[in-house]
């Protein structure tokens, strides 16, 4: 590991996260708010440290395979410690911890928070928490592109499937890509703020929800989430582009350059999409036999509630954690699940657990047909050994991450519920649990240790894993 | 298929089921209990049905890869239905569906239980359950030396391990090796009722619970369990012969014939004594923090429910439902890992564990060194690639089962954690779960459509999962 090369990357990754704390220093201007200093100040010394790191490291090499998980890694860390120094700045925390944990929520766009109270926040604090989010999503974006597809199988698959602008990674493609991909999530952004204007909501309030749902963040600018709205209008267009974000945002690009086509050619969107409509389906009935009265008001909050957790962003309009055991139960699954390849979601992803589903379906028809001969196909493209093998190993580590993570939550006295969904929704980013975590809840009550692992389970989710533990095995194995 | 060579197999199963019921009948006769009577008729009817089917299905064919996975199948439903017969006799029950569930739980060394009160039961009644136990554990013997390797990866690494006689599968060989392991299970259970016996349990009683021990299965004479005879010594000797229950079979045999080298060089022995090990003091800590003011009673009661769960077993001596979090959680962690191959204990497998956590980190060690070559091994045996590949997928398959399972569960409206815990202990042959169907409480209170469900679960997880599906979908994928 050449640590200069590494560095010297993150130093550009500081100077633009401090350039971007310009925009929360307008909206200080704006709103003549007096935390817009914190901003002024943190820009300074996050650019200067940048600056002074790029100087001290100048050089022409070029990032290596392994380098690429270090600069990856660390710097989803040092854009959170950076992302944090407003917050301490402007007093809304009293520890660092959780100046970082909401900072590390807002850059790998879970959504969890240990703020209270919304309300109280100035305008300036809660437009930079969005705005890391919508920054967070442009470089999951970036990473899906550039980074991923090294990850043999990880993303693989999506490099394969993704029928868009994403097929080679050559050097100037990868330029070309990116900004088609900002493109269509700036217009996708824009589209959403303006329909959510035209529909009342206040334009403050409108940019923040629209940050926080492409970029499947979560992060609201009321305490009680979308549901201070009570607008049924609101609910249905954030359900909407909750789900349209939960999408390959290559495949938004084929449908607004008019390639109808791809759409319906796409397994994962139709796996993801099936897997969509039969959640409502089955919460909807299970909300009205057993919660609400009205079919509609249960389809509400059914749609709303299960695009916000299969995308997840995390938002809600109601205390899914009344809900009875079954659509509960539901929602988890969903947390694992997760959105498309190619989005901004976290979890497993859609595309894995359906190529999980095929390979499951292939090991049975093999102990039946010995001598058969098989491969696994997602579409027309052919899948390698080696990547549903990934693939594979892929899931198991999910699953170990979690379950550790769980355990080591649940010796602090956390109930297994509490800790089970903490975890699940830490590690598949969506923000808001169950039970101590609940949508009406926070995650302040938790002990530090457990917002630092939480922390934790955020940027390994976030890197689909391997990207961190090989980044931290590599010296391991270094010889 | 040729189902007459199916049913011809099942014919002799049903004699020897038949047959088996001598056992009670005498127990009945010592007894005196007119329990008995119900047990007569039971044999002469399912002896008279086996006939018929034997006689009718004649042939002098051989059986087929496929047919072995019906007869696996249709076998443990087979006698769990006949099995039940003597329990709607002797009006144990009022209806049917409880009966097979008790019959299942039974065969399948499950020990989930449908009945409130031992103590209202007949020795015979009692000693039917815990026979049941017994044949069931011999049973899954056989099963895993002539059958489950066939299924490709399931337990081909357990074939490949074993470095004990089950080297072969050529039919002579499996005869011999058969009785050898038998011989082995034979001398186990007869260490431990006199062990039992000599530290004051009442013969009747140290029977019950040897069968409950060896077989992994878990049924106890008393309502209360093992904790009705409040002796450590006893708990000492459950925990010892628990923790051996869940040992490979084929180890028990090296160590009784002197090569006790052999127990130095199994990989997953050490595996499953670290989890063991670890597991107690984990908890041994977290109960005499938070629970009990002795270490002594925390170490008991930990090592006594840990290697009752991890082994399958499910015995208990105290309700570790109200145990912290931490401590549940892991219990929970145990449900799924479960014991050895070659054992009788249910559950993943220590050796599944093993290989997936070894090729975990082979797959993070291939993303950095992209170039090397290579290859999983246990011990000094290389595992193939499509070994592995199956393993995963059965990792995979496992958790599939358990998540659509206890979301059906949750549909009629049990709480989450009952749900999952009763999957997850009927899946893995354990018994007790935790809330709704702890240690102290039954399965009385689930609805039918439960109890069906988790019947099939305790025959899916006894059969390795793979068995049932091939068995289910062959039809599917017959032309």
């Amino acid at each position: 590991m050449r640590l200069k090369i590494v560095f010297n990357m993150l130093g550009t990754l500081l100077i633009f996260i401090g350039v971007s704390m310009l925009v929360p220093i307008f909206v200080a201007l704006y709103y003549k708010e007096v935390d817009g200093i914190a901003f002024i100040v943190a820009m300074g010394f996050t650019i200067i440290i940048g600056k002074i790191l790029v100087r001290v490291t100048e050089s022409n090499e070029q990032l290596r395979h392994r380098e690429g998980f270090a600069v990856v890694t660390l710097g989803w860390i040092a854009i959170s410690i950076f992302g944090a120094i407003p917050f301490m700045l402007a007093g809304v925390f009293n520890n660092f911890i959780d100046a970082f944990f909401e900072s590390v929520s807002g850059f790998t766009t879970t959504g969890a928070t240990v703020i209270m109270s919304l309300e109280s926040l100035s305008h300036t604090i809660l437009f930079w928490r969005s705005w890391m989010h919508w920054l967070g999503g442009m470089g999951i974006l970036v990473m899906s592109i550039a980074i991923l597809p090294e990850l043999a199988g990880s993303m693989q698959l999506f490099k394969a499937e993704a029928p868009g602008p994403v097929h080679e990674r050559l050097k100037p493609r990868i330029r070309e890509t990116a900004k088609t991909l900002w493109g269509v999530y700036l217009v996708i952004t824009l589209v959403q703020i303006i329909l959510l204007v035209i529909n009342e909501m206040p334009l403050f309030d409108a940019l923040i929800h629209s940050f926080g749902t492409i970029s499947t963040g979560g992060f609201s600018s009321r305490t009680l989430s979308v549901r201070a709205y009570d607008s049924v209008i609101i609910d249905i267009i954030m359900s909407v582009f909750m789900f349209l974000a939960g999408v390959n945002l290559t495949l938004h690009y084929q449908f607004l350059t008019g390639n109808i086509k791809a759409l319906f050619k796409d397994k994962e969107l139709k796996f993801y999409t099936f897997i969509v409509l039969t959640s409502i389906i089955l919460i909807t009935i299970n909300l009205r036999l057993q919660v609400y009265k009205d079919i509609f008001e249960s389809l509400n909050y059914a749609a709303f509630q299960v695009t916000s957790i299969i995308s997840t962003a995390g938002f809600a309009t109601v205390d899914y954690d009344i809900w009875p055991p079954f659509s509960r139960g539901i929602l988890l699954i969903l947390m694992f699940i997760g959105g498309c390849a190619g989005s901004t979601a976290g979890g497993i992803k859609v595309i894995r657990i359906y190529a999980l589903m095929k390979k499951g379906f292939q090991e049975l028809y093999k102990l039946i047909h010995p001598r058969a001969v098989t491969s696994l196909k997602i579409g027309n493209r052919a899948v390698s050994e080696e990547v549903s093998t990934s693939i594979l190993g892929f899931f198991f580590l999910y699953i170990i991450v979690f379950v550790i993570s769980t355990i080591v939550l649940t010796s602090f006295g956390i109930d297994l519920i509490s800790s089970i969904s903490a975890v699940a929704a830490t590690l598949g980013n969506i923000g808001p649990g169950l039970g101590l975590i609940g949508p009406l809840n926070t995650y302040v009550p938790l002990p530090m240790v457990c917002k630092l692992l939480l922390s934790f389970c955020m940027i390994l989710g976030r890197l689909e894993i391997y990207t961190v533990l090989v980044f931290l095995l590599s010296g391991f194995w270094r010889k």
